[in-house]
């Protein structure tokens, strides 16, 4: 996506190439602060802190922090180490597990003064499949795209966005936004409702700011309204992410999702889930055996911006992080092989 | 409802009987402050200034201005300065008009020296019915509410509701928290999950400081996680008020209120709409034919507290003020004279 004025993608080498430098997400938008990563202490501090987060990003950022231990101890004990600290800072992320194993199976076999770069090398290739993968996904959501503003050509197409499945969440892109930024590119009139996605707010902070920057028209708006939205004509489509999709096609997504998808299905607007092929679970029958993680009460009960600190309530609060949407509300699968109608 | 440990009315007279306390809302829950209206003026400000909101308060408080102007000036002027002074503080409040007109009726033909002594009275009446009004919705509900639990004996019952239809828009009860104040006097053990409602909060402020007051267990939740509990079996019933519901059976509410009505109807858990009998309007025929109050979008873009404020997004926000649940997401309406299930 476009920042500052250029394309950027969320994650690039240093210009000396030993680094890598991320943006701070804990303080967007209030302050927008390029990082560099220049030790695998940095980048183990930089997922465990949430500097970043994604999927994606969080992989990439392991495999360039593995390159970096290699820069600093390329011995067999000096690789271990570096992917020990590395795959300890989430335990559950599964692709920062692959995209280490993946650096590490490249590294193994070569003699030790030849790893560091061949470690950023395929820390490069990591980044660049992923936002060739993104890209894709966009493509094929632009298709769809492309027929839904042609049945209202007189007016913008209205697409309705949930938490954020973006390019900060990728290396470039993003899921849900790739369609939406190569819609944008390619002069398709557009705009898009962000729900402010309580109760932490990233789509009221992270994806409107990538809209903002990107130059995309969009409105924020609370989560209660889209279904009103819908009823009066004003969403042609609602695109989504998801951190799994199981067997039977039912999606894990951010809390609020599963209320968007029961107002689209009950006003004939498409829902999608955009996703990298690599979300499908096949291992996980139905979305009723996925645990759903409950979070810190205080998300709920207090909010920051870059400033200060306002309190939400005096009273005890829940704040269960994901939903479950059953299969039969999703109208297609957008992913980077093509469009699923059912899956 | 209890507050400050005795059951309190939300408008009462003073102790010398010659003017109405009423509480300043703009402060709560982070200030418990009583205020004593003295003059049509201080009743005038109240309602134009929303210290108090809510049709039937709004028609309370008026009742008692215009008492307050008569016991200054109890001559044919006086009583018609009054009127104006008050009719003009929310020009589309329909219920204020009727306050006004029911105390001008009663006192017109009154010698002058007779009016103000009248006037009160006839706004105690106005306060008696109201609280004797949401008392009746609340013993309806609250035979809904013992057939629920006793589906499922062996835990609390669990009610959702969404934004504020209680005590402090009333002058006792309530209308949607009137079955929940009533079953838990009567020792069913319920449970509240009360919906922030953004990007108000009347939730998270009001209805839970009330049930706090009131010592009723309840869990404030973003609006985002109704869908998920309901899913998961943890919601028995969702009640909710309502500005208007037309000849259809069309509920104009809070927004939001559409997506808990159609999680509800996807999970078969009863969603009540609670509300005077008054509230019908078989003037509009559906919900398609109300007009949606869009609001200052900087009720989206910035949340205060007591003490500071925060802003939630630098990007450009809408925020409409309601939306519409079709009567056929509405297990049934709870009125004073009894439960509807279509009208």
């Amino acid at each position: 996506m476009i920042l500052e004025g250029e394309h950027r993608r969320s994650i690039r080498r240093t210009e000396d190439g030993k680094g890598a430098c991320i943006l701070d997400q804990r303080k967007l938008p209030w302050e927008v602060k390029w990082v560099e990563l220049r030790t695998a202490d940095d980048a183990a501090v930089a997922i465990r802190d949430m500097w970043t987060r994604g999927a994606p990003m969080i992989g990439a950022t392991a495999a360039y922090g593995l390159a970096m231990a290699l820069a600093a101890d390329p011995s067999d004990a000096g690789l271990e180490a570096g992917y020990q600290l590395l795959v300890e800072t989430r335990p559950t992320a599964i692709n920062l597990r692959w995209a280490l194993d993946t650096v590490k199976a490249e590294v193994a076999g070569l003699a030790p003064e030849a790893r560091a770069e061949a470690a950023f090398a395929k820390a490069d290739a990591i980044a660049d499949e992923d936002a060739a993968m993104c890209r894709s996904i966009g493509e094929h959501g632009l298709e769809l795209f492309r027929e839904l503003h042609a049945k209202h050509p007189d007016r913008p197409l209205n697409i309705l966005t949930h938490c954020n499945a973006g390019w900060l969440a990728t290396v470039d892109y993003g899921t849900a936004t790739a369609p939406i930024y190569l819609a944008h590119d390619a002069g398709i009139p557009i705009h898009v409702w962000v729900d402010e996605t309580r109760p932490r707010n990233q789509g009221a902070l992270l994806t409107a700011f990538e809209l903002k920057n990107h130059g995309v028209p969009h409105t924020v708006i609370a989560d209660n309204a889209g279904g009103l939205l819908m009823m009066k004509g004003q969403v042609d489509a609602v695109v989504v992410g998801t951190d799994r999709v199981t067997a039977n096609g039912d999606v894990c997504n951010k809390i609020g999702t599963y209320l968007k998808a029961l107002a689209a299905a009950d006003n004939d607007v498409p829902f999608y889930v955009a996703l990298p092929y690599t979300t499908f679970d096949p291992n996980t029958a139905s979305g009723v055996d996925i645990p759903i993680e409950e979070r810190s009460a205080e998300e709920m009960t207090h909010l920051s911006d870059g400033q200060g600190t306002v309190q939400i309530t005096q009273s005890p609060a829940a704040n269960p992080a994901f939903d479950v949407t059953p299969a039969r509300l999703v109208t297609a699968y957008i992913t980077e092989r093509g469009v699923l109608d059912r899956i």
